[in-house]
């Protein structure tokens, strides 16, 4: 069995391995060979903690395992992260063990991963400013996976408290790009993508704020009663997403489907335009959305990326 | 974390620790202070596996985690065996990762501990002929917690091959007891106590092979379809398990359920028994049936307590 402690996570991937990783797994799961099994996911009664498992098979990469994540919220207090996660692969062939992985640095890069897959796949390829709604932990993952997925020549970025955006700040400088704090009308004038990650139970980009071509990737809505963009906007957009059950229930188009503003068949698998069977974007005036609910084998894929690159740079342990 | 491997695992901890174990676990589940977690069960369309988890988490003994279970056909031929399992034990106050425990010998020892936990709290104490339907790997383990709980005078066993019944023989041996392979209609004649712990879609044990009195341990049905004793018997006798949900839908009372013979009101949680709740055997000439289904909180109990007498006995592995 190997282990690969979370310490050692961060470097062994570029962003470029991880893209790929998830691009082939979207891939996978639109060619029928890769699935997610239902989400467990329970509230404790202990600590406040809510705790669950996400688990999947993909028969191409034969990825099997699970991710098992919880939010502990006393943990900060304790100098620890309060989201934990730890990913568990196994060995297809026998069903041992193979890997524990930790899973908090992939959760970031399979999420920021995702986003980045959507803009390539669908975003305009003119596409000049980048804008980002919200400024916690996973944006500036998200904001340096997007940036390298066009010529873009601006970023611009909002969050409630302007003061935390100094993060968002230095990633555009990273890049070379200038950066702008800026008001939601602006953000959405300027725009050609947007990426919403935010932790919020009511809308915060509103129809109006959002013009024509624009790619938008709604990355924070993960759980019944979250919302990040107004309902009516996926009534106007072509909708994407990662897996369209969790979408329609625990992800961002959980509104519009409950208004009866858009319908299950409505949503595109994000794997069925990268392998062809769906045109994705088809005009320059169309507001192409992309729901990233996240899913297991998203962090499959990337922890069996990971511990490749581990074994190979000598750094999973093996017991 | 820690690591403890299969290999270390036997002779880790006595019977009667891994009975107490189990035992408090199904009181605390009746105190409603632990709770099993839906369960995930798949067939990967792989190697011919099935694969899944269950979870849960004991507020009182603060268990939290999973045991991964799978059944891969074609580890035999390999050398390995057919079924894989693991078991993950999480921090309750922050969610970290604190264990990787093997789970095959585990989980034999906790189905084992959970009919002698019937045995103990519903068999006659003067109990004396002691049978067991099923000759395979769980059924010496089965055999062994059993004799402990009343002081038997003999053993009958009944196995589709009878040859096979050599490991049975050597436990009652063990135990200084009289061993003899009889027939189901010898068996059920002779017996106090059976358990029946077989791999069977087909009942094995009829109601008329039964005498009044007897008290049944059901321990080989956790899957639809599958089925051990006459669907009529659940009928005839008091119903106990260690989970209801389980025992009504992939348990040994699914058939009794699906024929409109008993209600799942009917069915105690043997918890129930053990905190007093329930008076469990109430008459000499009652029957009782406990339908094993085996839950996570088995698993975790068992676990914790492996992993504490581990690091007790310096075999745990530290990462």
């Amino acid at each position: 069995m190997y282990i690969v402690p979370e310490a050692v996570i961060a470097g062994l991937l570029s962003r470029d391995e991880c893209f790929r990783a998830v691009e082939a797994v979207f891939a996978s799961m639109a060619r029928g060979a890769a699935r997610n099994f239902p989400v467990i996911r329970e509230a404790l009664g202990y600590a406040d903690a809510l705790y669950g498992f996400k688990s999947g098979f993909d028969r191409e990469g034969l990825a099997l395992g699970l991710k098992s994540g919880g939010f502990w919220p006393g943990n900060a207090a304790k100098g620890l992260t309060n989201h934990q996660s730890t990913i568990f692969l196994f060995d297809a062939e026998s069903g041992q063990i193979r890997a524990v992985i930790g899973g908090n640095r992939i959760t970031a890069l399979r999420t920021a991963a995702a986003s980045a897959v959507s803009i390539r796949h669908l975003a305009r390829p003119d596409a000049e400013v980048m804008a980002v709604v919200g400024a916690g932990h996973q944006s500036a993952f998200q904001l340096r996976a997007a940036l390298e997925q066009r010529r873009f020549r601006r970023v611009v970025a909002w969050n409630r408290d302007p003061s935390r955006l100094a993060g968002l700040a230095a990633v555009a400088d990273e890049f070379g790009l200038p950066f702008a704090a800026v008001d939601l009308d602006q953000l959405g004038a300027e725009a050609d993508v947007i990426i919403t990650i935010l932790s919020s139970f009511a809308p915060v980009l509103r129809v109006a704020q959002v013009r024509p071509g624009t790619h938008i990737a709604c990355m924070g809505t993960d759980t019944r009663g979250k919302q990040e963009v107004e309902t009516a906007l996926p009534g106007r957009a072509s909708l994407f997403t990662d897996e369209v059950l969790q979408a329609i229930t625990i992800g961002e188009f959980q509104h519009a489907i409950a208004a009866g503003l858009v319908t299950a068949e409505a949503v595109t698998p994000l794997g069925a335009v990268i392998i062809g069977e769906h045109p994705g974007r088809v005009s320059e005036e169309e507001i192409t959305l992309f729901d990233g609910t996240g899913v297991a084998l998203q962090d499959l894929a990337v922890g069996a990326a990971v511990l490749e690159a581990a074994i190979a740079k000598g750094l999973a342990l093996t017991v």
